[in-house]
């Protein structure tokens, strides 16, 4: 038999009473804020086709990295889980697999996906027992179940989620038809891009060539010299902008800049697109790429997000068999403080210029983000991200961000995820975690409720609509 | 109408019962021990002439770094919160400037500057409101009107302040004027310098050539030969012991140490002097001077202080503008291990020789300081400094150094700040926050409540004195 | 008259009482579970000749650098404490030294050495009151006369302290005779060894060339040829697997790994062998070797441990006089994600692999450590170690790791010392932290308190048995 599943109302609060009850209070005036998701990685196809999602596993394992790294550590291969490879689809059993994962849930404890996984399955498909190989057909059946319902497609999920705003990631090799199939239908719910131009901006991406080639052909530029490759991305920008996106995203491996003249730019373009370029070539050619987009979003407005630091496909055997993006993305020790440099020497002065920064090296909160964001008019600093998107990585960052780059430096929550049923979960951690740092200050007399009541909501949902500049209704 | 401003007796204590109850008993028999700030940043002109301070934006805004960085932040120009350019002084009524001061006060919820601007602005002024747009007019007319009071004072302030000790920070180009006016005052106030000699020991100083030679002019020795320089910093520090000083002090760059034979060491001053030094050269001398000066140190007795780790001047365009210590000082990762270990070879085991090493890099807390602390006679830490005296770094400073390197390993609290009015609220920080740890000690069994007494006292008052060498009375 | 010595039952429990009510009731389900201690320094020579210790200062304090280097670090003499030197046994009267301990004892408040010890002087020989200078010689009279009590004895201590196993350190030029004996005689201690092979495997290390003959006549291989050498390595792996050795452990400086040919690698080792390494030679040697004693490892089985970080010898003074492993080793920040690499490129996919990672660096924890081996099958984490094996550090440990990594890809506590008598307070920190830390997790609801319990043991005993493969009784 297996235990009862019971979300207790002060999960995540801290248990000395008087930290709770403040906690409690705070938490209570956000708990039902909408939600504004103004950076992930959910499939506009979703929301754009509004089919069923086909099954639990393919719906809550097979495509969460998070969850069958934990398993893959443990030596379950990623065949039995339902984790298609680059030589087609998984050819296990979505309900063998939903087994295996289920009778190695105990895996999670103390992790935030237990903590994600026990939200949804509890308050998205009721089921009221824990997880575990007793349990694991019922799940299967329940969610399986629920799944063919009208209730549970994506875009009525997204209206009982209280979504206000969710933003895609898309290369500016993508069509967006999926956006304007969205914004084309009568549904009223509000569904934006970020512009993500990795694979036209890092020469050492495996689709570099080739996107190359498609960035061409969709912006009608030659992107093959400096001028009409720059061209290019501000017409995608453009055409990102037309269907709601507010900011561009880049993810490098490190956070270097550059502030090349313009002939020492082109010089490294032309080596890049011949591909003559080595690695530091690379490095110096994707550090360029920032400052140009810097100088890009102060004519069109578009919010700058540097994801720096991971060391991508690190695992060379599950990379060659399976692809990006399969839990071998391993965080980097990562320098900021000269490497952003170049562009704030150029740009950081620049009130209207936001640059969002993001790190998976918690050693840069209170050495170099804090005091960066604490004096640059350019600069913010995005949540707690990925990795530390946890309980403890959430408070770690108020713990070693606020005292100098205070609260209003940083740019509230944002979920990052492609998880789309999580995402409640998510943003339920984060405010719990933000009450509870919030209401610590208050026990400690370090800050008044009330004070304490504004921040919590401004962390929320004020300050993510502020900072991705939502403010405004999609034109 | 504003809130009214109240200061908790129980601030900064944690909240749980128990341990509130020991941090206060502890608290309660360090809370009124004198002030001893052998580190630190306020003008000696102040003391020597004991002249009223001019307004409350000349006073309390306009020179202060920590705040009008963090509205700088928020893309308020700093010309109008009366901070003074290299053109000239600033032309912003101070009364604006204060009102757009108090209008942004909540960007400094839960900084270590709210709490010590609330301390100064309740205990120093009687203000019973907390500042905001509604009271700044208020708040700017109390404190003016304050100011003009004679105990307002310098000197008044410093006696009401219980300060036993401060120390001012020059370097071997002052004249020292100002501490021998206040040694020939008939007032009582301790105040001493310390030898900070970066303009004469770091090439790339922007003052270093003309600093060298008024060092020539106030040594009367030969500053462009080595062992003239060398010389002329042992003139320079007898000197400065003359007027009291106890300790030298280096903010360089890195924590780098060299250990040249002398030729060697000639031949690179030469180059330095000729203008001729590369990056790499700046960066040998000024490492070899440090082991330079602890080799004095043995001689003269001076407490050797390494503050490594700042990237200064970060901003390019504000040291245009404004020119150095403008917020814009970053933190970087610091290394010690290697860096150290040329002095250390030299001079580690002279348990007659105190140098006392800070660190803007909190990582190397438990990996390298406590553990080279806990090893060398002649080493001992800093308190957290900078960006890290703030409650929480203050206590990560505990957290993360105590089990390695105890406690006198440590060397109590300093303020190292030019924000006069602020030092009460700066040691009293640090006193409850040594309170609180050790109060958590206390109740977690690992140390008696009367060990835990003797401790706090010798943090807040006797480790100073006796790690400075302020135990005699001045000559 | 000194204190009374009281260990609180409480002791290292949260002071909330909720978390403290759950820490006890997990406590005590884990309190008396044998020892395990698979990682250690302790002399096998104690559990073969089972003589008598000596006296308290040649027992508890000389041989300790955890407790001689704070007295150091404090401008005591070694001389003075009994340490021998390369010149010969101490000459300091062993009572003195002890005295000398004694009275400065309060150095050790509030670091894990004091809470051993006072465990020892409390449990091991029923000492009652503080150690001081009051009462030094009563300590002295009281532990030397119990020493000379048959239940004292090493392998009445061992049984006494209920150690189902304990491993102990051998390089390969060691003749294991001790554990030959051990296994002769007909007590039925389990004590076993590791393969620890860095004098053979270090180029830098001073007995290296010594080292490389005395290899060759125990393992009757040329050990100067590549192939003789690995075949050497192979032979004395399978002479300590006969008497029970599970694991090998390497401590290097860094972490870094190779994966050379093998025409390059034998081109690699006749340079060292020649004497003509250079030092990055020497480094890719050793980094090298990881990967080929992880190779050997898939064919016999014994778990990689890999101790990277530390920077040794660090005092050259020190070393000079009294040789290596005396206080001075130093942590440096330590990279894992690149090296680490190649070994994993090769071997990372390994389910039957099983590679211990520790670090000195806590940085890497949340970073690199929990990341890697949340995703590796062959990795798993070793406990927080040597500086940060402490209530802090191991606190900091589960705080840092659990939410990427989750408690199944650690491995439970290993104490790692020599210091025999302070193995049982060790382990006991190790539980009373562990416990701590789920109680908190199952009062903030993010883990229900029966699975705490099962992980409390887990880590307490079954998890450390099955990472060293010690679930099977000993051959």
């Amino acid at each position: 038999m297996s235990k009862p599943l019971v979300l207790n109302d002060d999960r995540l609060f801290p248990a000395d009473p008087s930290i709770r009850a403040v906690a409690r209070r705070l938490y209570a005036q956000v708990r039902d804020l909408p939600i504004i998701s103004p950076h992930g990685h959910t499939d506009p196809a979703w929301f754009a086709g509004n089919e069923a999602f086909p099954n639990p596993t393919e719906l809550l394992l097979a495509p969460d990295h998070y969850i069958y790294r934990m398993l893959y550590s443990q030596g379950i291969a990623m065949e039995d889980l339902g984790v298609p490879s680059l030589s087609g689809p998984s050819k296990a059993d979505p309900r063998a697999a939903w087994r295996l994962f289920a009778s190695n849930f105990h895996l999670f404890h103390g992790t935030p996906s237990a903590q994600w996984l026990n939200y949804v399955f509890s308050k998205v498909f009721g089921l009221d027992v824990v997880l575990d190989a007793d349990s694991a057909d019922h799940y299967y059946e329940t969610i399986d179940a629920a799944l063919r319902q009208p209730e549970f497609r994506p875009r009525a999920l997204f209206d009982r989620y209280n979504i206000e705003l969710i933003a895609t990631t898309e290369s500016p090799v993508d069509s967006l038809e999926h956006h304007q199939a969205i914004r084309q239908s009568d549904w009223k719910g509000r569904v934006i891009s970020a512009y993500r131009p990795d694979p036209v901006v890092d020469p050492e991406h495996e689709q570099f060539a080739d996107a190359l080639k498609r960035f061409a052909e969709l912006s009608g530029e030659d992107t093959h010299s400096w001028q009409g490759y720059l061209a290019a991305h501000r017409k995608r920008r453009a055409d990102f902008i037309e269907i709601g996106t507010t900011s561009s995203d880049h993810g490098h491996p490190t956070a270097r800049t550059a502030d090349l003249s313009s002939a020492e730019a082109e010089r490294l373009f032309t080596k890049v697109v011949a591909g003559q370029a080595t690695a530091e070539d690379a490095e110096l050619f994707r550090a360029q790429m920032l400052t140009e987009m810097a100088r890009m979003s102060l004519d069109d407005g578009l919010v700058l997000q540097i994801h720096p630091g991971a060391c991508r496909n690190h695992n060379h055997g599950v990379f060659e068999r399976f692809g990006r993006d399969k839990g071998a993305d391993i965080p980097t020790a990562t320098e900021y403080v000269r490497s952003l440099k170049p562009l704030l020497d150029r740009f950081g002065n620049e009130s209207k210029l936001s640059i969002i920064l993001f790190t998976l090296d918690e050693t840069s909160y209170s050495r170099e983000l804090a005091p960066l964001a604490g004096h640059y008019p350019a600069l913010k600093l995005g949540p707690a991200w990925w990795f530390h998107d946890s309980p403890q990585g959430l408070m770690r960052f108020r713990e070693q961000t606020t005292e100098t780059a205070g609260f209003y430096n940083t740019v509230g929550f944002n979920d990052d995820t492609r998880a789309f049923l999580s995402i409640p979960a998510r943003h339920d951690t984060a405010r719990r975690i933000d009450c509870s740092f919030l209401a610590r200050l208050v026990c400690e007399h370090r800050l008044d409720e009330d004070d304490a009541a504004v921040i919590a909501a401004d962390l929320a949902y004020h300050l993510p609509k502020k900072a991705y500049k939502l403010d405004t209704p999609a034109a």
